[in-house]
């Protein structure tokens, strides 16, 4: 399924509250004024059907929805959005930037609720065909710095945000240890630098390992 | 996982049509009657996500819905079901009847779209943790006579019952190979024979395979 691939796909992961969605948009846009046609996309999300399952998942009244389930949900939204949306716009040689792709779902439902890595691993095959992002930035920020981030954004709190804090740590230190294991894939930017430092991290990375500037 | 598990679970499998609803129920029924401890649940469903689930699987505004993302789906809802229901119930020592189970996923994502079995097999472990029922019944029948019987009932037809005539009669062969690859676990009952034939036969096979008097 990989064979028709041409563009670029580009991801940011992180916890809560690092500011993914800011950077993410900031990217397409400079990306976009330099002429390149650039997808902008969010897990769980980004087909009907995925907005559809994001808002089961983000529904307080599912508290009691167990972590197989979860992954599983997830996986569904990424594998609709993967089939009917990136791999077209890849296909038709385009840069698809993803807030969130399969690295949450090793962070969140394997480092976070303690589901088996390599069966989460297999888990996003299926839902994705193998396809894997050519650069993920993590930003990486303290979690209790994340969290009071998202409190005062005044963004609506969903269940996940509502997680102790020992489960966001767990997160957290599941994404340095992918990023860790894969450097050749991963950036690890500073999310607790001022914005400017941020992009300019963002800047660098991109030129150096994709050749795009920006 | 499965050390905990004390009752028995039998499933129901079957084209559209076939009669598994009816049967489930009056097999539910007789159990009760005959004082055994009985949950009767449905696929998908059988929980509040389940229900959110099937609803998103029935609606016909997600006809674009990729196989993967399917089956994905349907094992959201069989990972809920699962640990919320099935496996205390079982721990519990009653008798789980379940309107379509793990099996449904392999006859129709797998036989009717195509999707590689052994891959819905691990999924399916990955949902159910690896517990499989003591006894399946196939209400096997014709899948022009499962249609018909559909659209008679009144009942709501659904985005599963719009698919073509081949995608149905793929389905049937499925299950009849599934059956024959595992006979010990399966009964493979003529649904088009009149109700209480039908009944006989199960009745029979539940006394011969599992000891119970209904």
């Amino acid at each position: 399924m990989g064979a028709e691939k041409r563009g670029l796909l580009i991801t940011f992961e992180g916890p809560e509250g690092s500011g993914k969605t800011t950077q993410a948009r900031w990217l397409a846009h400079r990306l976009r004024e330099r002429g390149y046609p650039v997808h902008l996309t969010r897990e769980p999300g980004g087909t009907a059907i995925g907005d559809a399952i994001r808002e089961l998942l983000h529904a307080h009244e599912h508290a009691d929805l167990v972590a197989r389930a979860e992954a599983l949900l997830f996986c569904a939204a990424r594998a609709q959005l993967v089939e009917q949306v990136i791999r077209p716009f890849l296909a038709a040689g385009g840069i698809v930037i993803s807030d969130r792709y399969a690295d949450s779902t090793l962070a969140y439902q394997g480092y976070g609720r303690g589901l088996d890595l390599e069966e989460l691993r297999r888990l996003n095959r299926f839902a994705t065909g193998g396809l894997q992002p050519d650069l993920t930035f993590l930003l990486d920020l303290e979690v209790e710095i994340g969290l009071e981030r998202r409190r005062a954004s005044g963004e609506a709190w969903t269940r996940l945000d509502a997680m102790d804090l020992s489960f966001h740590r767990r997160v957290r230190e599941g994404y340095r240890a992918l990023a860790a294991a894969e450097p050749e894939r991963w950036v690890i930017v500073d999310a607790a630098q001022p914005l400017e430092a941020v992009q300019a991290a963002l800047r660098e990375h991109l030129l150096r390992r994709l050749g795009l500037e920006i």
